[in-house]
C-alpha cells in the first residue's frame, strides 16, 4: 500500500495533533526516539499541545495519570515502540485502576518493515492490552487523525468498571510521514448513563443506622460528599470512602469522611456492626492480598450490598436524586471545620511528619501520595486546609512523584505535595528532572526509614518473628545508604534533610516561598 | 481446591527454590512484594541461591540478562505481580532479542482471590507473552517445583530464532504456601541440532571471494571466529558479525573481525561487491529503522542468502564440519596481534574516549554497551587485550548498567566496564546500587553530552536542518543539567569527572586498583 510521501505540513502526523489538540489534549509527556520523529516534527507545528520530556517512560505514564486525574481530561504520553511502552505499564496499572483518562501514543516501525523483524520489534498491541481499554494500530496516513479523534473520545468515555480508559494507538513510521488530509473534528463523547429509579427506591429505604454509603470515583468530588453526609445525617447511616481512591477533595468546608483501612483484619473491625453497604461508585470491600485463612471477601457475613450508582454511570445525579427522595438538600452537609495541629517538636516518625504538613498546608494543594504509613498518618491534613489528595490506585509504587510532576501541569499556580516512602520514590526518581525543567512547584517529602517497611509488616505476618540475613537483604535499603539530597542534586532539585519537626516546618516554609520543586528527605 | 497449609519447610515455594537450585540456577534478581514473601522465606533457606535486591524491576531483568549471557546458563528475576514485571519488559526485550536462558518467578494472588479482582490484580500472562517463549502460571503447590523445573529446561533450550529463551513463571501465592512435596530433578535439555550434510556441501562450494561468512550467536566465540577466519583465508571469502550481537569475544589473540554498521547506508556499503551471504548463526542484514526511500532488506541486489546453521542450531559443529570438508584446521586462524593506541591528550570525544580505554583496557574485560556513538567508537579495544563484549541487542537503551551489574556476579574477578550514554544511563541508574551493595569491580563511563544525540542524527534524516525549540526540548538533556557524580554519590558509588584524556586514564586506573564501583562521567 503506497502512499506519497508528506514531510512538513499535511502528512499523517500534523493531522494527528492538529486533531488531538483541536480536541482538547493540550500535553503530550514524552520519551521519543527515531520511529517518533514525525511525530515530533509536528510538535514543533502545534503550539496548542506542550512537549513534556521525561527521562523515563513510567514518569511520561504517571504523570499523564496525575494530569488527568486533576484535569478530568485526557493527556497523552509519546512512547518509543514496545521497549518504551513497556517501561510505562507499571504506571498505566495504577493509572487504569484510578480510571484516568489517558492516551499513549505508541511509534511503530513501518508496516512495511515488520515483516523485517528489525531488533526493536515488538508486538506492541500485546503489550497496551493488559492495560488499555482500547488499542488500535493505525492503518493508514490518511486515517490516523480520525484514529486520534476516536482515541480521544475512548479515552474520555466511562464505561463499566472505570471513569475513563486508556487508550493506546500504534502509530507506524509510514502513518505518520505519509500524506494525510488535514485534522479530524473529535469525537462526540456519551453522556453518563443515569441510574434508574428503582435503584434510587431501593437506596432511600435502606438508609439507616448499620448502613454504610462507601464512596469512590465522584462520589469523593466535594459535591459527591457533601450529598452523602446531609444524607447520613438525616438517616442516621454512615459514610465512608474506600481504601486507594484515585482522588478525594479534603478540607475544613467539607464534612468528616472516614476511609477503610489496609488490612482485612481492619476493615472487617471497621464494617463490624454493618448490615448494608450502598455502593456509590464504589466497589465492595476486599483484601488487597490474600493471606491464609482470612477471607478476600470483606463485607460483613450475612450483609447484603446494594448499588446507588456504578463509577462510571452519573453519581452524583443518582445522589441528587436520593436527596430529593428523601428531603435533604446539599446545604444540609455538616462541614468538620479546620483544625490544624501544631508543628512537633523532637524526633520525626509518619504521624508527626503528617502533623507537620498539617500545620502548614497551603490552601488549593494537591497532595500525591505513595506512602502507604505516610498516607495513613497524614489524616491531620483532612481538616486542616482545602486541597486535592490522589492516592496511589493500583499499589505499583514508584508512581507519587510521576503523579505529582502531572498534576502540578494540571493546576498552575496550585502547590503539590509529593509524599513518598524511599522504596517507592527509587522507581521513578527521574520525575524530579521534569519537575526542574518545567520549574513546578513540586515539594517532595521522602519517608526515608531505609527499608521497604512495609515487608517487614507482611514478613512477620506469616508468623517469623525473626528476619534472617538472607530475607533481611531483600527489606534493607542501607548498605549503601542512598543519599537522596545527593541524588535530587544530580537532577537539579534544591533538597535538604531533617530529622525534626520545627527543621521539617522550616523546611517546608522555605520551599513554598521559593517556589520550583524541592526536596525534604526526611529521616525517620 | 484446598490445599493444606504448608508454612516453613515442605511447602511450594521451599520445593521450587530447592528444585532451581538443584537445576543450577544460582542468582535470584529480586525486587519482591508481599504476594512474594514465601519465595523470600525459601530463600532464607536455599543457600546455594545468591538473592540480589535490585530498586527497579528492569535492573532486575537487565542483570540477569547480563548473567545469562556470560554464565550461559539462566539467573531467575523475582517480581511482584503485574506490575513489577510490567517495569521489567522494556530490558527482557533486549533479552530476548539477545537470545538469553532467563527466568522470570512471578508472584500473583492466590487463585481464590483472583475473581475479586484485587488492586493489584493483572494479566500477568499478558504482559509476559510477548516477551517470553515460556509462559506458564502454577495449578498447585504440588506441581510448583515441576513447574520450575520446566521453566529452567526451557530457559535453556535452543529454538529456532533463539539460543535460550525466556521462561516466565506465574506463582499464585497459594501455590507458595500450601503444603508440597520435596524438590524435584532437573528435566533434560535436548542437544543442539546438528545441520544437515547439504547445508555443509552448499557452503563448502560456496565460500570463495564476494561471499561474506555472516556470524552472529555461538559463531562469535573464539572457536567460531577462528573456524571463520580459517575458512575465510583459505578460500578468499570475508567475514563479518552482524551489527550488535549478544556477546563477542575479542582480542589480540583472535582474528580481526569486521562488523556491520548500523545506518542502512553504511550497510550497503559494506556489502558493496557482496554476491553470496552465507549465514552463521546470524540473520540476513536489515535496516534497524525504516526510511522513506531506503530499503529494509540490505541485503544487495541479486545476491544470494545461504544458511550454513541457524542460531539454535550447533553453529560451531557446523564450522568444525566445513572446516573439514575444505581441509582447515582452527589452527589456521591469523590471530590479529596487540595493538594498543596511546593514551590521547586534550578534549575527549567518543572516538578518545574509546582509544583511551584500548591504551589501559586489563585483560579479560568484560565490556558492556549502551551507547552507540560509544560502542562504535570504542573499536581499538578489539586488538588491546582479551575480552567480551556484550552489546545492546534489542535496541531499549537503559541496558548496560544492568547487564554490567549481572556479568560481574556471573565471572566473579574479572574488571567490567560499562559504556554508557547519558540519555541511556538515566533509565535504570539504580544498578549502582546494586553495585555498591555486592561490591562489584564495574566501572561506568559515561558519555555526557547533554542530549539524546542519536535523536539529532535521525532528525535531520528527514532533512530538518534546523531543529525548532520544541522539538530541541525532546532531545536536550541540559535544563537542568544532569550531575552524574551527584546521582552515584547518591547511590554510594564513586565517581569522578574528567574531560581529558590524562584524567580519564588516571581515573580509571585508581578505579582499577580500588575494585568495586566507580563511575566516571566523561563529559564531551
Amino acid at each position: 500500500m503506497a502512499e506519497e510521501s508528506g514531510q512538513g505540513l499535511g502528512n499523517g502526523a500534523t493531522a494527528l495533533m492538529s486533531t488531538l489538540a483541536g480536541a482538547g489534549v493540550d500535553h503530550v509527556f514524552a520519551n521519543p526516539g527515531t520511529s517518533e520523529m514525525h511525530l515530533v516534527q509536528a510538535l514543533e507545528g502545534e503550539t496548542r499541545i506542550h512537549p513534556v520530556l521525561t527521562l523515563f517512560e513510567g514518569v511520561a505514564s504517571g504523570a499523564a495519570d496525575g494530569f488527568g486525574r486533576m484535569a478530568g481530561r485526557p493527556a497523552a504520553t509519546l512512547l518509543h515502540l514496545g521497549a518504551g511502552l513497556g517501561h510505562a505499564t507499571a504506571n498505566l496499572h495504577n493509572a487504569r485502576r484510578a480510571g484516568t483518562p489517558l492516551i499513549n501514543l505508541v511509534g511503530d516501525h513501518a508496516r512495511h518493515h515488520r515483516p523485517f523483524d528489525a531488533p526493536l520489534d515488538a508486538d506492541i498491541e500485546g503489550i497496551a492490552r493488559p492495560f488499555s481499554s482500547w488499542v488500535r494500530t493505525a492503518r493508514s496516513a490518511h486515517g490516523l487523525a480520525q484514529d486520534g479523534a476516536e482515541a480521544v473520545a475512548a479515552a474520555s468515555t466511562a464505561h463499566p468498571g472505570s471513569l475513563g480508559s486508556i487508550a493506546t494507538l500504534a502509530i507506524p513510521v509510514d502513518c505518520a510521514w505519509g500524506a494525510a488530509p488535514g485534522p479530524r473534528a473529535p469525537v462526540a463523547i456519551p453522556a453518563r448513563a443515569q441510574v434508574p429509579e428503582a435503584a434510587i427506591t431501593a437506596a432511600a429505604s435502606a438508609l439507616r443506622s448499620g448502613t454504610l454509603l462507601l464512596l469512590d470515583g465522584d462520589a469523593l468530588t466535594a459535591e459527591g460528599q457533601r450529598w452523602a453526609a446531609a444524607l447520613a445525617q438525616k438517616t442516621g447511616a454512615a459514610v465512608s470512602a474506600t481504601t486507594f481512591p484515585a482522588r478525594v477533595e479534603q478540607g475544613p468546608q467539607l464534612p468528616a469522611l472516614a476511609r477503610l483501612p489496609y488490612f482485612p483484619e481492619d476493615v472487617q473491625r471497621a464494617l463490624a456492626g454493618v448490615h448494608t453497604i450502598l455502593r456509590v461508585g464504589a466497589e465492595a470491600p476486599v483484601s488487597f492480598f490474600a493471606y491464609e485463612g482470612v477471607p478476600s471477601d470483606l463485607t460483613p457475613e450475612g450483609a447484603q450490598v446494594l448499588t446507588l450508582a456504578e463509577r462510571h454511570e452519573d453519581v452524583l445525579d443518582a445522589l441528587a436524586r436520593l436527596g430529593a427522595a428523601l428531603g435533604v438538600t446539599l446545604a444540609d452537609a455538616p462541614a468538620q471545620g479546620q483544625r490544624r495541629p501544631e508543628v512537633p517538636s523532637g524526633a520525626l516518625g509518619a504521624r508527626q511528619v503528617g502533623a507537620t504538613l498539617a500545620a502548614l498546608l497551603p490552601e488549593d494543594a494537591i497532595v500525591t501520595v505513595d506512602s502507604g504509613g505516610g498516607g495513613a498518618a497524614a489524616v491531620p491534613c483532612a481538616s486542616a486546609a482545602p486541597h486535592s489528595w490522589l492516592n496511589l490506585t493500583g499499589g505499583s509504587i514508584g508512581m507519587g512523584g510521576p503523579l505529582a510532576t502531572g498534576a502540578a501541569l494540571a493546576c498552575p499556580g496550585r502547590p503539590v505535595f509529593a509524599l513518598l516512602g524511599d522504596g517507592g520514590a527509587l522507581y521513578s526518581l527521574q520525575a524530579l528532572w521534569t519537575q526542574a525543567r518545567e520549574s513546578l512547584p513540586v515539594i517532595t517529602l521522602i519517608y526515608n526509614n531505609r527499608r521497604y517497611n512495609i515487608l517487614d509488616h507482611e514478613y512477620r505476618r506469616l508468623g517469623i518473628n525473626e528476619v534472617g540475613p538472607r530475607a533481611e537483604s531483600l527489606f534493607d535499603l542501607s548498605r549503601p545508604d542512598v543519599d537522596f539530597l545527593a541524588l535530587a542534586t544530580g537532577f537539579g532539585v534544591p533538597a535538604v534533610r531533617v530529622s525534626e519537626g520545627p527543621a521539617l516546618a522550616e523546611a517546608i516554609g522555605r520551599a513554598l516561598a521559593a517556589g520550583g520543586p524541592h526536596l525534604i528527605e526526611v529521616m525517620l
